[in-house]
């Protein structure tokens, strides 16, 4: 079975997610669909350094005219501020509604660029690059944009699809170990809710200590067909599908607030966030305590550090009512039945929370 | 003919615009699409003082749960410091996913509202509820919102729909006289690009020199129709339709941007970009020179006034290569070929477009 290409079969905009090292399987795509020379891509301190020259030679030898700009790195960089240098800088380089945006990057040059290309001008097109596993497996795909603002997390973005994904594993030979594992907290997100074979599967990749070129690719393409399956069906999270996603990101999100976005990589705190999601499931009797166990042994295999901190139970209850999913101050999880087996939308009480936090926090299993 | 009610029918977003001064009317179709009982009504300072108290209480009478934002007025309102306010105090008031924004005011609190809801929370209800004639023509109707960036006009911005329209013409009674006048200018453009009888009546009631209820609810009801017959067939400036819409704008973006939003209210500088489109359209022989004469005729009928002061042509030339609408740094202008057939897309150089404005700074006719 090839597994270099993915169709995400939205109707009004479907596009292509190029899975593959080399750049003309990039270019032969890119150059069907951009309707301008312009090329504004969008970068990170970090990643400029490693990649953005070639990627620029890239696309001038292919006869684009490229313009960059980089933004600060890690969550500091996802804000209004980082936008606004976009808007204008943008502007100063003459790139218009018929240029394309390039967001060379891990999860949040992805969100940023995303909410830029989605607001320049009313929206110009938008081609994600990503540079870490955790962009490459979730937040590349699906057209979820955001920056954070002062009150939380994610809170000013917009749903805005690329017109094509191009996933070069290459790469994830310049990415530190650490974010590598965070990464895999997405695609352990995957196995947990949609497929125990695929649970199996990881579980010995981990058990095994390395992963193969071809094995990166193959957890890359299971985790985006994934996602695509979802958002094919619920693109703007209107019918409860795509929630599903978001299984570990109710604490997640609370935790990364809590701790200023400094303790945790994103992947870490969702890897406790679905141990928790894993507990309470088994707390509210939805599932056998197998599946919490089963949560936690791919988690522990996974190399996630359980230890936490000591966060404020009630803070981070009052975190999570104030999460955009929540809804008349009720915090909404998605939960397990059984590995591969989720069930989103349930509402559980900021007392509740509170007490299995206070009980287990984070790990007395 | 009825009047009160249209139907913007968008495949995917259909809604109404109501044109009644009955509170009950719009409760009615309130109603029906709230999700929640929590409102949040952005307005500015000026809107704030005349309307906020007795809109609030009639929701609240109503059963909803008010919680209003009041942004600065006019154009120095319309930016990305707004927009961080009306996050950060949405968020405060507990305003989510489910809660619906009402934009109570003039273009800009449109303009601003209309963009907060379109990316809070990637996205929550929205009814404009304009109170200047120049929303309740044009800017209310068809989902274009933005904010300035510090590098132009309407930069950052998406389309995005209203879930409902409510015109409430009494709020004209507070809107002062040259606000009612810079209201006509989009009046004067509807007639100008759509409807030469609409251009006679109009001419008609501009030379009888005051307008009854019933004449501004008419001229409301017929230029929310034109608008909607374009926006229907090209809901976001795809097709080369909805630019149409943009007869005057062309200069009139560059003349604002010029005097940093200081001397025209934008009306007033669409009523000289009209002119200059139509002196523009004579001078390439797209029309006969009656055309201009006539445009001419209903703008100084309008009460404008075409003293500009003396611009500088070179700046406003080179202010129009950076509109959203140039593309490859060329200047787009919707010329006239009659009283009611505009054609768009026309592209002028920048030297010809400096020659014209030279020639004629602004009225040598």
């Amino acid at each position: 079975m090839k597994e270099d290409k993915l169709k995400v079969k939205l109707k009004n905009n479907p596009y292509d997610i190029i899975i593959s090292e080399r750049e003309r399987d990039f270019l032969l795509s890119f150059k069907h669909f951009a309707r301008s020379k312009r090329v504004f891509i969008v970068t990170d301190k970090n990643v400029a350094k490693l990649h953005l020259k070639k990627f620029e030679n890239m696309l001038r030898e292919a006869g684009f005219i490229c313009k960059s700009a980089v933004i600060e790195p890690g969550e500091t960089g996802k804000n209004i501020k980082s936008l606004s240098y976009l808007y204008d800088k943008a502007l100063d380089c003459g790139i218009d509604r018929k240029s394309c945006v390039v967001a060379l990057g891990g999860g949040v040059v992805g969100d940023v660029a995303g909410f830029f290309a989605a607001t320049y001008m009313r929206g110009i097109k938008l081609v994600q690059a990503p540079t870490t596993l955790l962009a490459m497996t979730d937040s590349s795909v699906g057209g979820k944009t955001a920056v954070n603002t002062s009150g939380g997390k994610n809170i000013a973005g917009v749903f805005y699809q690329p017109s094509l994904v191009w996933i070069n594993a290459s790469y994830l030979l310049t990415l530190p170990e650490r974010h590598i594992r965070s990464g895999m907290a997405e695609v352990i997100k995957y196995a947990l809710t949609f497929d125990k074979n695929f649970y199996d599967y990881l579980l010995n990749l981990f058990n095994k200590g390395y992963f193969s070129f071809k094995e990166f690719n193959r957890i890359i393409y299971k985790s985006c067909a994934y996602k695509a399956s979802v958002v094919e069906k619920d693109e703007k999270e209107t019918k409860g599908l795509r929630e599903i996603l978001n299984f570990g990101h109710t604490l997640a999100h609370a935790l990364e607030t809590y701790t200023d976005y400094k303790k945790f990589l994103h992947g870490e705190a969702v890897a406790l966030g679905m141990l928790f999601a894993a507990k309470l499931s088994y707390e509210l009797k939805l599932c056998k305590k197998d599946v919490y166990r089963d949560t936690l042994e791919i988690i522990r295999c996974g190399g996630f550090d359980f230890n936490a901190g000591t966060p404020n139970p009630e803070k981070l209850v009052s975190l999570m009512t104030k999460d955009k999913k929540s809804v008349d101050g009720k915090i909404r999880f998605v939960l397990l039945k059984d590995i591969g087996k989720p069930v989103g939308g349930i509402v559980v009480s900021g007392k509740e929370v509170s007490k299995l936090l206070k009980r287990q926090w984070i790990l007395n299993s």
